[in-house]
């Protein structure tokens, strides 16, 4: 679990939500942080404490198998030396959906990484769902606010 | 807006906590920082970006006044130099509620705090509603966990 190493919060982040795609849990939970005070809030959820009970529920969300395409939009980045916080629009597509199908309502999603000895890698993860499409779907990739 | 200092992000937290109670809108905003990227999803609610909707939003939220007693439990903090990231539940209390009355339910809250040359300041606020009461109700302020 601990063999990946991401060199910026960002390479984290886009390991997060690959794993999510592809409901792969030992990709998923090589993102997190091995650490005890590891938080993740799902969608409509309670809040989940330590590497035990964020793994149990990946597990559960992922036994079904890939089943959604994400698009990930409307990033903002706050950077600092050993945290980063970054809030997000996750946008799910289920597969083999109609074009003219109601689309899955979007997620908002706060997620925060830590610089450990091993990269960086998530602490918290807090989602829930948002009352309707955003306006405008702006690239992913905004420019980071940094503070140092 | 700009007079309070906060030396620390607690102290940040908790004048949020007192205004969010009290319905204090100035209270309010005095906590946030001065700056285009806050961002504020309140329960159930999309995601609000800048000083400007997180005021009205606010405004809208403290307009009938104050009625409701408030208690943060269960605090987890993550702290650096530059960012605190603080998780927590917050226990509403129905003014004139009798003993046996259902109580509302608890909302899981993720507050990010900036250090600004001004002090410490909310940069994100995201809460959402937990499905059920926690089952410890742990002293507010565990020591938190530095990064520095």
């Amino acid at each position: 679990m601990s063999a990946k190493i991401f060199p910026t919060a960002q390479d984290a982040e886009n390991a997060f939500y690959e794993a999510l795609e592809r409901c792969d849990l030992e990709g998923m939970m090589a993102v997190w942080a091995e650490d005890e005070d590891v938080l993740c809030v799902h969608p409509t959820g309670g809040r989940l404490t330590g590497q035990d009970q964020v793994r149990e529920s990946w597990a559960q969300m992922f036994a079904a198998g890939p089943r959604a395409r994400l698009q990930v939009t409307q990033q903002v980045a706050i950077s600092a030396m050993m945290l980063a916080v970054h809030s997000v629009f996750e946008n799910f597509s289920l597969e083999g959906a109609a074009p003219g199908d109601a689309r899955p309502l979007p997620i908002v999603a706060t997620n925060v990484y830590l610089r450990t000895a091993a990269g960086w890698r998530m602490i918290v993860h807090h989602a829930s769902p948002a009352p309707a499409q955003p306006a405008a779907a702006e690239p992913r990739q905004a420019p980071p606010k940094l503070l140092h």
